[in-house]
């Protein structure tokens, strides 16, 4: 006899807002012996009945607060700006609630370190959306690494663009330009890729990063408007894995014309290069190619060990859905095989450590040598 | 009517030194009108005479002292390893001579700020040879980021190989892995990129470096021993340019299957790639793709007001050439047109700035998150 559907309320769901209406809402409803989309709470009821409407849901609820307050909500889904996550994943624990939130858990670190020490209290399933972790490339990649594909690995380097963090933006996205918000190009786009080298390689060492700021203003298609913009448009990050190989990681705001995610992984038996349209390892496509030993061309590579991936699922809502599986294993067992606020909180410590060694950097003396 | 050749005298030329065999001899006689390529002193008489021989070169000598010494040389050549350069050189200045003398100029920094001195000195014309500046794929790229072909440069990357520095090696190349030598893969494989980087795209302003050792010995080809290495497999470096776009740079010691030479440039109006089969844009033939405003896929790309290279001669050769085109100028005008060695001194101290960074690096905390 299979258990209820564990039901679930999302705090922030658009039919606009492309990412959870694509990546939570089809990966729910390819899980439904175990979740069941209850409804939804938006800023406004009007905001929240018409996106229960689209999206075929029983419930609008009137605010956040009631969504929370619901007998019928077991899971609170949070998908809003990162600002509004401490105050509304603190009311969803404190009412008793599961709570998967989206990455960046906290508006920095100290705000995550809250929120993890409040769901170890209530004994929540308290999940943080990094999956960085789950999705099937990087689990395919993780599977190539401890087959020893490459054998030892000595280095690993990434090209990456951030798609936002340039000159320009949408009058909708502008917080990510705004510091205070906490959505900044090395916790959002290089967050995310941290834990899929994390979990492809191994732990970090030492990092040491540089931040560069080009754009101090953005321009706002959609109004005209220049506003100012103080994150960097350039994160740097080089040094050492626990292995000891060595890791540089160059993300860069905007998209290119030319590499947009490059990852390439170089052992004493192999190479290994994973490439995709954008450096968001957890939502692109990602095409795995390598060569070993006497191999002298990449070809495509296929691990026989990989998860596979849900058919009809977008690779980003299949990372999600891989995150719901666990969390309903999580919720129905006692077990923490989702990722819990706990890793969050050493995400946001290891940004935390590249952000304040970008800021200890100092304007060297200009080295010219023409 | 033509002034009469400036006779040249090689201390170290083997025609089974690639290097000096391939790109030197074929450079010099790709320029008749200017250059003589009067003999040759090795390590021993023998040495000299058979590459005499071999070449056809009017003379043997029986040391370097004696092609120092002799009336029929103008400008001695030494392209010999690293630590006997300062001896020679120094030699050869003193003997009122002009110099080419290969990169790196010094075992040190502390070695070629003497020479300059030296060279400053006895004004002759002292030429270091740093081709970064003159090959040609260079120069085409320095002209199309002068002709605004990527707009505003926002940010560069590079990740190379630098062929020797891994695991293995031949005797011959063994003196490459003991830092004694002043021959690393920071100096020799880096410098050359280094000077490629600032002759395109502007000088530095800071860098911060991270080195990381895989291999604390090499095992030697073709005796089978195991030697000790001390001098890094991995050199990252990333900062800002003068002209505050980014710049990271990742090198890592041997070949990779995978990417051996990637330098991708961004800027507000487009997007350059230079690719090579190794890190070393002096001499491997550099591929030029690019892609401005609408352009949605990377097309080779042929700069017009390029130095068109030489028929007939390699890249390396060609990029070497066009360093003896202006040091002929530089010996019969006075000009100092040829890359000098106070310009081989600023690229030391840029290097030796990256070596203190480097070494300054404290191992961290293990930054964890799985």
């Amino acid at each position: 006899m299979s258990k209820p559907p564990i039901r679930v309320g999302f705090i922030g769901l658009n039919p606009n807002n492309k990412w959870a209406a694509t990546a939570h809402i089809p990966a729910l409803r390819s899980l439904e012996e175990d979740f069941e989309i209850i409804g939804v709470a938006n800023r406004t009821l009007e905001s929240a009945q018409r996106t229960a409407q689209e999206l075929n849901l029983k419930s609008a609820f009137a605010s956040p607060a009631e969504l929370i307050a619901s007998p019928d909500v077991d899971l609170v889904v949070v998908t809003v700006k990162v600002p509004h996550h401490f105050e509304l994943v603190s009311a969803a624990l404190k009412a008793g609630k599961h709570v998967y939130c989206e990455w960046p858990l906290g508006n920095g670190l100290d705000e995550a370190r809250e929120l993890a020490a409040m769901a170890r209290e209530t004994k929540s399933v308290a999940v943080i959306g990094t999956q960085g972790q789950t999705a099937a490339g990087v689990e395919e990649l993780k599977a190539l690494i401890a087959d020893g594909y490459v054998g030892q690995v000595l280095s690993t380097s990434i090209i990456a663009s951030g798609g936002n963090w340039a000159g320009q933006t949408t009058a909708d996205s502008y917080y990510l330009s705004d510091g205070a918000n906490g959505a900044s190009m090395q916790s959002i786009a290089l967050g995310h890729t941290l834990v899929a080298i994390q979990h492809a390689l191994g732990n970090f060492d030492a990092v040491d990063a540089t931040f560069v700021r080009n754009f101090d203003t953005v321009e706002i298609s959609d109004t005209a408007e220049v506003l100012p913009k103080d994150v960097p448009d350039q994160v740097m990050v080089q040094g050492r894995l626990a292995n000891s190989a060595a890791i540089s990681i160059h993300f860069r705001g905007g998209v290119s014309r030319g590499t947009n995610f490059l990852w390439e992984i170089n052992g004493t038996e192999g190479d290994i290069q994973v490439t995709g349209d954008m450096g968001y390892p957890q939502i692109v496509k990602l095409s795995i190619t390598g060569a070993r030993l006497d191999d002298r061309v990449l070809a495509p590579l296929e691990c026989k060990r990989n998860r596979s991936p849900a058919e009809n699922l977008s690779p980003a809502a299949d990372a999600v859905a891989e995150i719901y599986k666990r969390a309903a294993a999580d919720i129905r067992n006692g077990t923490r095989t989702a990722p819990t606020f706990d890793n969050g909180v050493a995400l946001h410590e290891l940004i935390n450590h590249i952000e304040v060694s970008a800021a200890a950097k100092q304007k060297g003396v200009v080295l010219s040598f023409d």
